[in-house]
């Protein structure tokens, strides 16, 4: 059947495309076309039962589950929307009663189970280098046996060893233990007559005991927890080092894209705080297994595991209700960072390790941003420095080693290719960067891992706005140029128009990638975000005379940004380049900081009592410079007086 | 039947009774015989069911369960030797098979819920007094609530109006709180428009969180685990009173009378540490609820528990092994005071409430003995004081604000009534005190609550010596004195003689109280215990020419001593009478001062670095000291000069 005129669209998750569904083909087959791997042994027969997938959004138009699906599914999945990819297809008589059908009418998830590809989540980061300091040491001692002039307690006998052979420890120390670790240690103490390696915590709590010397097996591991994504890097505690790193999508996408649907979906039932907070906690464990898989190390011996992520994925995280964040004025439960015993939080790390979240900063301003800013040292900085984190959300800082402001927009998942037609992350086959020859419009484009293109991702698109503005495709006000309408890259469909970035004998989707008005105006709404929103922050810092010197650029997609065209959109503001630095996963590397130097939690305490929050939206001045921002690159030129292009490019 | 011939002896547990079995009556007539009134409704018809008791020894020379037995108790409790009292009665034709009975062939248990009366567990005592400095502090605080401008976390504002409500706090204090209780903070910081109460533990960490102010209600309980019994004081807080006290026999008692069957119990299997550990868990939060209900108190309102018990008690309530206490060196698995979350052992005070156990010093001398020390302020005395402490276990503490050590000596068991013929515990119709006429030897006497007489207890056991070695019934040695022989009171069965102290006829047990060969001998191997363990301590504690000058009698018989005759038959120094005090049940006042301050919490575990342990039993002169010491006062009467009486009484 023909499904072309119905205008069926559906969007995949978490891998944020959108596609039209022309025939009836079965999910499987739509995956593949796409050229989304996805993993399945029968190769869609219905055999194997691998290929399961949540129907998301629509899951009343699609045929009725199978006998071969009702095989490996139980009622209750199947009532849940879990369906085999290569059974369920939408099914045209079910369409008929609808009336019009809406852009948002499908949703399915892919679960990551189902995925082949890794995604290629971006993990590294520039760090500024940290001094080795963690909250973490092992003590090997040989400790004396008991005798009946000496019959001290197991516990004391270790302890008094502990102070004989470290000279930096005092007598008054009250060190402290675990009872579940208390009741292991006679046998471990014993196990290899007395010789045994304790971990301290703190310089004051013995959260682990093995027998024999085990100090080299000191581990850690960071974790950044996004909305999307979840990313952990395995460290060496002894030299710092990064073992082993993984990422996963965060399965809570399953629930919702964005924090906002989250908080919502909780506050329809409270039970639904305990199924988020066990899947993020399953994502985790999964990272933990596979990183120590990796480097061949026993998660027993990773002793402490220090996160971040923005507040509602902290709160979820801890189990804290985040409801009052999604309602005025937006109060978290608690901003401090915590310790918190592993086993309470059911991370499967050591036995009695220690969890430690950084601190948040408001109900928007997470602790990944106090990741940011401890990684990137911007409360070091002389200069006026901008510290823009690109992600589901977008998160601004403006400060020095005097002053420190923050803020957050809803700005950043368009970045992140989510609402963009052809939008998808950064991942094989993402065209990250492009070029427009201004004289015949031709395009020249690299794709991640240079494969056959399947879609744009956010530098990509960065670069594609960019180079439409130079090639006078695009006018300042973000509209398409009706003087080319007759170029055969420019095609009208309803009352708008495309660009054709590739034509669709160069995909592998066997259709155009093409950029639309809608794409365009997702883009304009993102940096006009950033740059009315760090204009606000700076007009509250008190004084508009303020100039921004430096940028730091973080994300998930920062260092494939062209910044240039960054600049020439006018997301970020007018500075040399040399000054605009991208810094990569700078949350990611703040949390190992946080692992690897324990004086940088009391830094971020401290931070906590300076950091000024603005909450951008509600200031009055809002609406006014958010317009203003819309167009490229600003209303007002004399905010860019070094991107002469705009000269000769028309105001609309 | 006639049992007569049989010479069937029957212990009586926890109430310390051995009894001669004279017939086949069931286990419901032999105790109302020995008046020792049981709960029962159909008055041993065998149709209530109430009267369960379990026979721990000789179950397989008992009749069959008969069919009433069946319908109320399972098979498992059957095979564990739980029985009806009313239907249980020994089976003779079962006894042929037995060559000859053992003394302790036949023992059993009375659980807690069959007896119908109080036992006289001393819970009074005579403190020092104590500042009123508790861990514990509530503060009633009106939050400010959150608004865009100031959009601060629930917990940040809270600490917030703590902070600047209190000015002892300092803005740089990181208070803690649990993450359950952050999880229930924001509904009651909104249940009464952010009016709270909390409750601040250690000036640091916050435990409770209450709508409204609840100030008032501040409580916490101390609890007194002695092997034997367990004994709970319900104190306010807020003025250091204590509202209510209950006592418990503890039930481990069903499974060994004293420490070491414990630890062979647990040592048999570790599941059996759990075993104990639920008992005297689910002892305390029967007398948590008792005292609260006493006195109107929510348990939830009881926000801090402490603890002193003997070392293998301490160890079974925090579920630690007690093993190697059993074996030499005899070392505990940790000495120092701990600090533990109330649910965490499943106490069932305030949700986040904290227990807190005194330090403990050996293997066989606990955190009841630090309660000792800490209330009888012996290591503030000027005076070299000794303290004696008699339970199940005996302690010696020899000491002043200079120097302090301490011992322990298997004795003390004897002077609570165990393994005296008419030994019982200071219970109602107990003969607490006496007096013999050395002119006609007749007999008048004390008993608790003026009732019949059914037993003796050890403030009249060692009357009873004292009195018998005055009126020259007795030898120094603890022989009968063979010149009375024809004396009515002087009874010879088998090879030895036994003293009638109340003829049968004034007797509630239709049989006569008596003192036998084998009761003076346990009196002299306790006290010989305790004057030697004395003498050896001050030995080890440098000098021999040290005197004591104080003596401190404390322990759950210690009200009821006659100081004079302790001091005569040798069991204290010779020192004068108004140096000799009683001090009660000292250990349990430690508990409650460590409840009432704080401090002395440090003080414990200062004290626990300067205390000296002397193992007694090991020191070579031991035998020879024991020895002399088991003569009356001592082989050398030069150590008590001021006893003239013996120098009129024989040698040998």
């Amino acid at each position: 059947m023909d499904f072309k005129n119905k205008n069926i669209i559906i969007d995949i998750e978490p891998i944020s495309r959108r596609v039209i569904l022309t025939s009836d083909k079965s999910m499987y087959d739509l995956l593949s076309d796409l050229s989304v791997p996805i993993r399945s042994i029968c190769g869609g027969l219905g055999t194997c039962g691998k290929c399961r997938l949540l129907i998301q959004k629509g899951k009343e138009f699609f045929n009725l589950p199978t006998s071969a699906e009702r095989k490996f599914l139980d009622q209750i999945d199947l009532e849940n929307g879990w369906r085999l990819a290569c059974q369920a297809r939408i099914d045209k008589n079910k369409l008929q009663s609808l009336e019009k059908i809406e852009t948002s009418q499908f949703r399915i998830f892919l679960p990551n189970e189902l995925m082949l590809e890794d995604f290629n989540i971006l993990t590294a980061g520039v760090g500024k280098g940290v001094k080795l300091l963690p909250a973490i040491k092992k003590y090997y001692l040989e400790v004396d046996t008991a005798s009946l002039e000496e019959p001290q307690a197991d516990f004391e006998r270790i302890i008094k060893k502990l102070i004989s052979t470290n000279k930096n420890f005092s007598r008054n120390i009250q060190f402290d233990i675990s009872l579940d670790l208390l009741n292991d240690l006679p046998n471990i103490l014993r196990e290899k007559k007395h010789k045994i390696t304790i971990t301290l915590w703190n310089n004051k709590t013995i959260i682990a005991c093995e027998p024999g010397n085990t100090v080299e097996d000191n581990y850690g591991i960071a974790f950044d927890i996004g909305t999307t994504t979840v990313v952990g890097y395995l460290i060496n505690l002894n030299n710092g080092k990064v073992y082993a790193l993984d990422s996963n999508l965060n399965s809570q996408t399953a629930y919702g894209e964005d924090v906002i649907t989250r908080i919502t979906f909780i506050k329809s039932d409270r039970k639904n705080l305990d199924v988020l907070n066990s899947i993020v906690i399953k994502d985790l464990n999964e990272i933990l297994l596979k990183t120590c898989s990796k480097a061949k190390i026993n998660p027993s011996r990773v002793y402490e595991a220090s996160i971040v992520g923005n507040s509602v994925m902290h709160h979820i995280f801890l189990g804290l209700d985040p409801t009052n964040i999604g309602l005025s004025p937006f109060v978290p439960v608690i901003q401090k960072g915590l310790n918190v015993a592993a086993k309470d939080l059911k991370l499967n790390i050591s036995k009695n390790g220690i969890v430690y979240t950084a601190p948040i900063i408001s109900g928007f301003v997470g602790a990944d941003t106090i990741g940011v800013i401890l990684s990137s040292n911007i409360y070091k900085e002389k200069d006026l420095t901008l510290a823009i984190d690109i992600g589901t959300n977008g998160e601004i800082i403006i400060g020095n080693r005097k002053t420190l402001a923050v803020g957050s927009c809803a700005a950043g998942s368009a970045l992140e290719g989510a609402h963009i037609s052809d939008g998808m992350r950064a991942a094989a086959g993402a065209i990250d960067s492009l070029k427009i020859d201004p004289d015949n419009l031709d395009v020249s484009f690299s794709t991640i891992k240079n494969k056959k293109p399947i879609g744009i991702c956010g530098s990509g698109l960065i670069d594609a706005v960019a180079e439409m503005l130079k090639s006078k495709i695009l006018t300042r006000s973000g509209n398409f140029n009706k003087v080319l309408v007759n170029h055969e890259r420019l095609i009208k469909s309803d009352k708008s128009f495309k660009f054709i970035i590739v034509n669709k004998d160069e995909t592998s989707i066997g259709k155009d990638i093409t950029i639309t008005q809608n794409d365009i105006r997702q883009i304009q709404m993102a940096k006009a975000a950033f740059f009315s929103g760090t204009r606000l922050i700076l007009h509250n810092m008190g004084s508009e005379s303020l100039k921004i010197k430096k940028v730091f650029l973080a994300g998930a997609f920062g260092n494939y940004i062209n910044s240039e065209n960054a600049k020439f959109i006018g997301m970020i503001p007018d500075i040399p380049n040399e000054n605009i630095f991208q810094i990569g996963n700078a949350a990611g590397i703040g949390a190992q900081y946080c692992l690897l130097n324990k004086d940088l939690r009391n830094k971020a305490e401290q931070l906590l009592n300076r950091i000024q929050y603005i909450e951008i939206a509600v200031k009055e001045e809002f609406q006014k410079e958010y317009a203003e921002a819309m167009y490229f690159p600003h209303l007002n030129l004399d905010y860019f007086p070094t991107l002469i292009e705009y000269k000769e490019i028309q105001k609309r």
